[in-house]
């Protein structure tokens, strides 16, 4: 058996073997991105990734055991691009207005992101669903603090729930996300969170 | 070829035939809404429904030829119901926090919306994608109707655009039903609304 093998293969990757799996394993995310992104999410079952990769199915699934492996790794790359993305998390809501903004550029993370939603309220998807349940978790707790600091500086009146808040922006970003996706002429998600923005209440309303 | 048979076969039905097919079709829908609502989606693959409800998968698929055509018709019937349901759109986001509350009873078909919302927005669902983009555009419609009588009568600003805060309300109630699905815990849909309720501005404020 060759490294080449073994790196492609269902066993573990060999001494040396680590880097040169990691690096196949970004270049498969990398090149998943871009697919997903220009070509939604249908066009990504196991077979069709590898067929369009240039490698074998056992290939890609010693990387990627499951379709809803595949599809949360490619989330979670998107997220981690994300979080470099300049500007990241100065104010809440404006944040999340920015986070859609770019995500308009590319229709096809929003469909994976809503398959990821869809499949983690169903049985049989355990760790969408822990995945979907922990984002949600930590984006409300993240974004329940730079509503607190606001509060605290008087830019938020004070009496309202900031985890109720941050529950309700995220909410508002989600299902603004599908709205314009299904009609963009009708719906412009960016405004309509800048209306948000705009009718929470300051300290001195 | 009896009339039974026609019934459940892949021809239409014959002369007399139609309040049969009329009945059948209502008493399928009647079950898989109660599966659905049990069960959750991911038990109404068209061979499982067809085995629990006892009759031929060739029967079923008579009445609903796909999954998605079956998908839909559960969540159409679903929809007609809730027209019925008492105080309906009385008042604009208050009506959607009474539905939220009504969907709490029934995950199955929260988790259905949410399966309807992913397949929408994909490729190769055409017939939901035209349902979910009317459903939206409808609902957007309705609503602001509803925020329009509000401005006239000064319970909300005039200057906010009444499409706009639509899109909104529907946006978080769709976004906080999924948070709620995933973490009941940690979010109370209705009491969020609510907080959205008491943000929108009235005209003196």
């Amino acid at each position: 058996m060759t490294h080449e093998v073994d790196d492609d293969g269902a066993t573990p990757p060999r001494r040396g073997g680590y880097r040169k799996g990691a690096e196949r394993r970004a270049q498969i995310l990398d090149e998943m991105i871009r697919m997903v992104a220009a070509q939604g999410v249908d066009a990504s079952s196991l077979r069709s990734v590898a067929d369009a990769l240039g490698i074998t199915h056992a290939a890609l699934r010693h990387y990627f055991p499951s379709r809803d492996e595949l599809l949360l790794a490619v989330y979670r790359e998107h997220e981690v691009r994300e979080q470099d993305a300049p500007d990241r998390m100065r104010s809440a809501i404006g944040d999340m207005r920015e986070s859609a903004s770019r995500n308009r550029e590319v229709p096809g993370l929003v469909q994976l992101y809503t398959t990821l939603a869809a499949d983690a309220v169903q049985e049989g998807h355990p760790a969408t669903r822990d995945f979907m349940r922990e984002r949600f978790s930590r984006l409300r707790a993240d974004l329940a603090e730079l509503i607190a600091a606001d509060q605290a500086a008087g830019r938020i009146r004070a009496d309202l729930d900031p985890v109720d808040l941050a529950s309700l922006g995220i909410a508002a970003s989600d299902g603004l996300q599908v709205q314009w996706l299904l009609d963009p002429d009708a719906v412009d998600g960016e405004r309509v969170l800048r209306l948000l923005e705009s009718i929470i209440p300051a300290a001195d309303d």
